[in-house]
């Protein structure tokens, strides 16, 4: 198992993986993040077992068909079995999700061990996607296009964003997804905040409303996609005359992003343009996160990151601005880099469309 | 705040809570658990400060008015915010869900800092709910009996536990959660399985099916409740023989729960009535789990929790029983403690139904 090597090479004596997108990664099994412990166990020197609780066996054998199975007992100390397994390794490393009361138990029951991150070797691996990822990325993104082709259906004047969003969660489940990640409806103001979620206003004829949505497939791959789009009515004109750099800010990135190239280049690639024109200051956050089991993962797209991309590695590419009490505008696609360029997923029009 | 008092009372210098349902019950903030850190720092010496991500700060700020929000840019480090709140303190706690990668992080930048679980003061605090909370988690339990009350309408012999689940999924939205938490539709020897969710079997004439669901309300506060249900036929005359014994069981545990005992007794209670009858190794699991913000909390309705029950106190009682490759039942309510005795929130009836 590659995982199993990369840690060696680290110097990790085992790594300890609890219920997560990291144990999804490495044995199939999307096992609920209960109270009760459940961890794989990944020594380098010997083969993987996985300690669950004895209610969670038959569910976890059957998914883990490859992988030893322990069961503890309601009544014993799961973190007793796990140094028992651990014996003999001095240098373990934990998912970078694992709970804090597992952490400190585990520094515990190992007082000589030292502890470190297990993203330090699943990273690497995670954040580059063999060619069934990316299949399941492109039905994910294919999967969120649907919504977003169906937008007038649900998004005009008159109606509130609470009510659009519950639109949307419906048709995020009927397309394909098996949950609903997150919805953003940012109606004028309100897409001045990037993170907004729904409210109770009003949507208003004119306003550019700010539509980010995303959601996990039974194939545990996620999607997230944005578009902005007017609600009748004319948008103010220079909201248009922002959204126009907007859109050459975003395509430059496109353009650009390619194995060989920085993370931190494709964000300066758009910030630039935004910059330049004059929007600099209004474009508040990164250009975007790695995707796959987890909505935000590694690579991220931000100053400062001076990894060179990979092919496989698959990110947004989402850039915005945001002028406070007054609008906000995004465009959101996720890409894969290739062997000679870029696989772009999202496939919906980035015009700014007017509905309703 | 109550939670500063209980924490000084430890000798502890700081909580820091990171988003999740101990940042939801202090500050009302249900802060998404995004990559990028977001912590309340609750220092015992002075007023709280919530810690948040540039592009965060006003959906902080709309849900926190009364606490101070300090921001931190795209390319700075966080961590290195939060030592500098933290100067002079020697003794801090973190929430006991924080991840992993901040845990080890906030060790680094507080390399003389001892840091335990805020767990020890959170638990108490969060284990008592106030009549708010009673009123939340009631309307929770309504919710989700009135999808249990509609069970007819789609578990029938010849569909299969996943388009019953389906439908059952949507159901406990409409019927007023704003997320659903799980769905298991066990049927036949999948009921055996106390955590099997659902499968593509078919539903077969005389299958009991254990129906086990719940989601989260737009309060916060989670639902959760089994029936056993039959669908169409006769059930086995020894399941319907083993269910009489468990109806009585899970009685005599409501009967048995009040202030003053402790939570192994009411596990005992119904254990000794399952175990009198010969059916002492089907039942595999504990008796409940306190429920509130989170589905699984303290208390633990467990073996060897010598707890005294609390007024307030809330939990789930839910025995069952469990024969491999055969068939599994359970019946779950959810209960406060009151002040003269049990206030049991789910009122869906117990006796074994025949659907379809």
């Amino acid at each position: 198992m590659r995982a199993r090597q990369a840690a060696a090479r680290q110097d990790m004596g085992a790594l300890i993986i609890t219920p997560g997108a990291d144990l999804r990664y490495l044995t199939g099994y999307d096992a609920k993040p209960l109270e009760r412990l459940t961890a794989l166990i990944l020594r380098t020197d010997s083969d993987p077992v996985l300690v669950v609780p004895e209610l969670e066996a038959s569910a976890a054998a059957a998914a883990c068909v490859e992988i030893d199975v322990i069961t503890w007992a309601e009544t014993d100390n799961p973190f007793a079995v796990v140094a028992d397994r651990l014996a003999g390794t001095s240098d373990v490393a934990v998912d970078d999700h694992m709970w804090a009361e597992r952490v400190l138990a585990l520094q515990d029951v190992l007082p000589g061990t030292r502890i470190r991150l297990a993203g330090e070797v699943l990273r690497g691996l995670r954040s580059v996607k063999d060619a069934d990822e990316v299949e399941a990325l492109r039905e994910a993104a294919q999967a969120i296009d649907r919504v977003h082709s169906r937008m007038a259906e649900w998004l005009r004047p008159g109606r509130t964003e609470s009510a659009v969003g519950a639109d949307i969660a419906r048709a995020i489940v009927d397309e394909g997804h098996s949950r609903v990640d997150f919805v953003i409806v940012g109606s004028g103001p309100n897409g001045a905040s990037p993170h907004h979620e729904v409210s109770d206003r009003t949507v208003e004829a004119g306003d550019p409303v700010v539509v980010d949505i995303g959601g996990t497939m039974p194939s545990g791959y996620c999607s997230d996609s944005t578009r902005t789009y007017i609600a009748g009515g004319a948008a103010p004109a220079p909201f248009q005359e922002a959204y126009a750099v907007l859109q050459q800010a975003q395509a430059a990135q496109r353009a650009h992003a390619r194995a060989g190239v920085t993370a931190a280049s494709v964000d300066e690639v758009g910030r630039s343009i935004l910059r330049d024109a004059g929007y600099g200051d209004l474009f508040i956050h990164r250009t975007g996160h790695g995707i796959g089991l987890e909505t935000h993962e590694e690579p991220y797209i931000v100053s400062g990151n001076n990894t060179a991309l990979l092919p496989g590695m698959a990110f947004s590419i989402e850039p915005g601005f945001y002028l406070s009490d007054q609008y906000g505008a995004r465009i959101e696609d996720i890409a894969v880099v290739t062997d000679n360029g870029l696989d772009v997923l999202n496939m919906t029009p980035r015009d700014l469309v007017t509905l309703g």
